[in-house]
Order: structure tokens, then C-alpha cells, then sequence
């Protein structure tokens, strides 16, 4: 198993999430020596949690193409397996995110229908309760407009499914909320999105602080885009918490001024609490590989135990809400070749980082 | 005169603006019976503003095309047409920004050497007074390697000139930091940056979230990602402002506990206050158009007087540099034909909005 603090962080994941969903069972790949001794630590937690010994791990420098040939044996391939036999219902994992995706597809198979499938997540908006999906967040580089479609397909079950919205709002991100802006990517595919029947309404062009406000429901990229983005909001968020850390360190004065403050700012501990668990990533952690036979979720490999429990959440809730069930009944809804007509066949699929 | 907020905000930013720039002279285009009383408003701005009085203007929803037939004695127009004459050494506007661009590159006309102006602007990082230089911002939503490259010259002498940086460190946008890894874009990108005798250091790919790290003085974009990241960043941080202020609205004995950590916090004024300027969007606001004959700065449309004063500081500082001479000089340094071999000519240049 990966991720910067593996295997501590996955088996406390599992301890926080066996909490919220008790009927939850863990099947964990990896190196038994190390595992168990941290199992033990948590009473009951060796009752609902299979490990799987193996001491075969992919590492963060591996490159996809040859964990495909070389890993057949590591604690992540054998993971995903595991759904791909019916043992499993998800697969949720830290570890490196380009091999998770070439081995998830590969093991999985992509779902009849779509041709590409997409890593998305849900981030935070303004409204309590309310997140926006956004995808891709990476896993191609590159798309066409018919690429676009089958996210909004995705992301348009997955906010239904999650957030119990019945009519979702999609969008695709672009640079201008005209028709007439953005690239020939975005102009194409919001010829495509506007006939198409969604599982949702499409709305029109967001741009890039209409995420935050919770306008859309579901926003659509190429993965490029989607990257960039998701990275710049965790960056921002990074950079204005240092800076008020800062301030709040430079000088004895401020020291004293918050001791002083102290009393009163208890009386604000409740909201400011919930302030910062809205804010914080490890509860937005888990992002979902959507459109293959199975369930695959990737988290954050430098998150905790808490982190990893929200990543296992999400993986709890798409099982729940049997996600990839629904997602093939409304491709069929839209017929066989409503996604792609033949006339449209894209050269092979690729994921980012299989070139190595 | 455009923006939301015109004439009022241009009139007092130029106010604030001369406190900082004495020697600085304004020429101000539009409505004269407008204009007047708010400069007389402030003692002695009468001495250093001229008003051309002008009825027309550019409103937001004209279309570049459009205005570039039409809009020949509108107060943008008129104020390029200034910079182009040598009567102003720089244009400041709040208007329509597709407007701007495509006025200011027909009145202006492109630098030799380079094939398409970009957008450029410096964003807030971890390290106080260190600006990340970001270009393209939206002028060209489609590129290829040889704009990344032209946009990194920019860049690089947009570092130097405004930050002091001897060496600008200049990265490129994308999606991981490995070289295997992004769109053909960014990976053909590197390798023309990575053997170019460039004004900086080519240091690789630069990640979203590396941003606001002060990693890199300079990174370089499509104007599609680069657009979509800025109003990312802007849409993060106004969404986190606006959770701590519906967190501390939330209830009485929030309230109670404020007013109780007043006096405490009073001591701390000083460094909140320093903080609150730092990620301020007003003390950022100014967007550079560079690579054209003459200067041009694009204001925020709704920005205040505050944040216009800013956007005049943009345009005094890269005039006191020189800016464009070393921009010249920069071009003849790396030869005629440095920036695009005559074998790699790209199709006529289009600014971003000009199809209306």
C-alpha cells in the first residue's frame, strides 16, 4: 500500500470510517509485519479487517507502463483485483495516482459507452452542504468534445447520486461566460452539450471563480485544465493560511494581544471550527476514477488518518448509492452511440503518464 | 471611460496614485460634464489632469470586431490612440477588455519579434514582496511552443525590470513536474524553453499549487489555463473570505465573544492589517498587455479607486523602466529570427474575442 505515511494512515482510515459506516468491511494489501501490529492498536478493528500479505508495493517513481508489466503482484494491483473479482466493492488507495489509473483500467475495463474515464472530486462552494463536482482532474491531458460529454454524463449521475440533486447544473469551464469565447475544445463541446440529454441541465460556460460559489453543480474540463485548477485552489488555500499564520506569529505583541483575546475567542470556537473543517482538505480528500466496471477512489498520498477516512467515505457512498449501476442505465436511457457516433472514433485511448 | 465604476474610480485613482508618482501627468477621455466636478473635488488634480472631452464609449457588451469599425472616437480608443501618438507613454482602462486588446493591438501594432501580445500579471506568494509573474492571462486562448517562448521573454523581463530579479527562474504550467508528463503543448514547450538563451533560467514545470510558493518568478501559459487559473485563485480567496465572514456573523454569542477579544485583537491590528493587504485583489489589480509598441494596463472592471491607483502604479513602473527598450534590447540579444524560425510560421494572429 502507498502514500507518504502508508500503512498507518489506511488502517487509522479505516478505524475513523468503520464509525460512520459500521457495516463496512476492509480487505488490506500489503506487508503483514508492519500492518498488523497497527491493527492491534484499535480494539474490535481485527474483526472486520482482512489482511492480505504481500510484500510487493509499487513506489511513487514507478512509471505506469511498467508497474503494468512488473507489479502484477503489489499490494495495489492486487487491491484492485480484488473489485475486479467481486470481492471487493471499491478499491480506495494513496499511492501513485498515474499507475492507480493504468491498473484500474486495465483490471476494471472502462464501462461500455465511455471511452475515457475521468478522476473527479467534489470542492467546497459557498453554500453549507453543497459541493461542486468538477472533472477531469487529470487523467487526460487531452480531450475532444465528445470527451467532454461523457463527463458530464459521470459527473452528472455522481452529483444526483451524491448530493441528492435532481436536476444538476453543468457547465463547462471556460475563459468567458459568452458563446463566442474560449478554445475550439470548449466552443464544439457546448454545441454537443447543449443538444445532449444530460442527467442534468447543461447551463452554460463557468469560469474558474464560479467554482467556489456553487452556481454549478457539475463543471467539466479537459484533464489539463482540471489539474491546474484543482492544484491552484489547494495552492491558494495553502498560501493564505501560512499568511495569517505568519501574522499571527510576528511579534510579541500580537502574542499577548491573542492571550487577551483568548476568552472571547472560545466564545467563537464553534463556528470557527466548522469554518475550518470547511476549508480543510482532508474532507474533501478522495477523488473517484468514474466510467470503469468498478469503483476506484484515490487519495491524497501526504493525508492522514482522518484524510483517508473521507476517501474511504467516498468510496462508501458510490457503493451505497450503487453509482456504476446507475451510470449505465442512464447511458442506455441515451442510447448505445449517443455519447460518440461511430462517425466520431478517437484514436486509442491513453492515460496521462502510460507513456513511461 | 469604462469599468463599473467610471468615471469616478479613474479620477480618484489617479488622485491616490499622484500622491506616489508626483511627477506623474494624466490625460483623462470621456464625458467632460462627467469628469469635471470630480476632479475638482481634489485640490490641485486640476494642475496635472487634462480631460479630452469625448461622448463615446465602449460598453461591455461590444464586440472587438465591432468596436475596432465603429469605435474610432470612443474615450478607449482616443486614449490608445494617445500612447500610439506619443502624447500619454502608457494607457490605463477598466473598459471591456476584448475591446482593449484588439484596439490596442491594431492602434499599437505588435513589437518586431514578437508574433502575439500576452497578458500578464503578478500574484501574491508566501514570500512579502515577492510577486510569481503569470502570463498568458486570456489574450490567446489557443497557443503553440513558440508563443510559450515569446511569453517567457516577457516574463523574464517583466521579473527583472519590476522585482530587481537578476535571474528570473521561469517555469511552465502543467500538470506534474516529471518531463513524461502533460499535454504535446507544454512537453515541446520545455524543450524549446530548456535550450533557449532566455532572460532567466528555465527550472521546468511549475504545478498549480506552486503558484503562490514563490518557486518560480515566472510562469508561462496558454491564455486558456492561464485565464482559468487567475480567476481560480481570485474565486478561492473570495470564497474563504466570505466563510470566515459567515462564520463570525453566526450567532450572538459570537458576537459577545468578538467584542470580549476586541481589546486583545487591537494588538494585533497591525499584522492583520499587513495580512489583509497582501491577498487584497486591489493591491494586485493591473494586468499588463505586453509585447506592443506602446504600453497598455487593464484595470478590473470593478475595481475602486484603490485598486485603479494600483493599475496606474503597473503602468508608472514599467515606464520608469523602460520597459519595452529592454524588451528590444532583449529580442536583439537572442537574434531576429530567435523567438520563431521563419520554418515554424503560424497562422495570422487573433486575439482572444476578436471573432464578434
Amino acid at each position: 500500500m502507498g502514500g507518504d505515511h502508508a500503512p498507518r494512515i489506511v488502517i487509522e482510515g479505516a478505524h475513523i470510517a468503520r464509525g460512520q459506516f459500521p457495516s463496512a468491511r476492509f480487505i488490506v494489501f500489503g506487508d503483514e509485519t508492519q500492518i498488523r501490529p497497527i491493527v492491534a492498536e484499535y480494539a474490535g478493528l481485527a474483526d472486520v479487517l482482512e489482511i492480505r500479505h504481500t510484500p510487493d508495493r509499487v513506489t511513487a517513481e514507478d512509471k505506469p507502463g511498467q508497474v503494468l508489466r512488473t507489479g502484477r503482484n503489489s499490494s495495489m494491483r492486487l487491491a484492485i483485483d480484488a473489485v475486479a473479482k467481486g470481492e471487493a466493492d471499491c478499491v480506495v488507495s494513496a499511492g501513485n495516482t498515474g499507475a492507480l489509473m493504468a491498473m484500474a483500467k486495465f483490471s476494471l475495463k472502462v464501462m461500455p459507452g465511455i471511452h475515457r474515464p475521468a478522476i473527479a472530486t467534489f470542492l467546497p462552494t459557498r453554500i453549507a452542504g453543497k459541493g461542486t463536482v468538477l472533472l477531469d482532474l487529470g487523467a487526460n491531458a487531452e480531450c475532444d468534445p465528445y470527451n467532454l460529454l461523457e463527463f458530464a454524463v459521470l459527473g452528472g449521475v455522481f452529483s444526483r447520486e451524491t448530493f441528492g440533486i435532481a436536476q444538476p447544473q453543468i457547465g463547462i469551464l471556460n475563459i468567458g461566460s459568452e458563446a463566442m469565447k474560449g478554445s475550439e475544445l470548449v466552443k464544439e463541446s457546448a454545441e454537443l452539450l447543449s443538444k445532449a440529454k444530460l442527467p442534468g441541465i447543461y447551463k452554460g460556460f463557468a469560469e474558474g471563480d464560479d467554482i467556489g460559489t456553487g452556481a454549478f453543480d457539475v463543471i467539466v474540463t479537459d484533464g489539463f485544465t482540471g489539474n491546474v485548477t484543482l492544484k491552484t485552489i489547494e495552492g491558494t488555500a495553502r498560501l493564505i493560511k501560512g499568511m495569517v499564520k505568519e501574522a499571527l506569529k510576528s511579534s510579541w505583541m500580537v502574542k499577548l494581544g491573542l492571550l487577551l483575546a483568548l476568552p472571547g475567542l472560545l466564545l467563537c470556537y464553534r463556528p470557527m471550527k466548522t469554518f475550518s473543517k470547511r476549508i480543510d482538505p482532508r474532507y474533501y480528500n478522495g477523488a473517484s476514477l468514474l466510467g470503469l466496471k468498478g469503483l476506484c477512489i484515490k487519495s491524497h498520498g501526504g493525508t492522514d488518518g482522518i484524510g483517508f477516512s473521507n476517501a474511504i467515505g467516498v468510496a462508501a457512498g458510490l457503493t451505497a448509492n450503487k453509482f456504476n449501476a446507475k451510470v449505465e442505465a442512464e447511458l442506455q436511457r441515451l442510447g448505445a452511440d449517443a455519447l460518440r457516433p461511430a462517425a466520431a472514433a478517437e484514436a486509442p485511448a491513453r492515460l496521462a503518464g502510460e507513456e513511461g
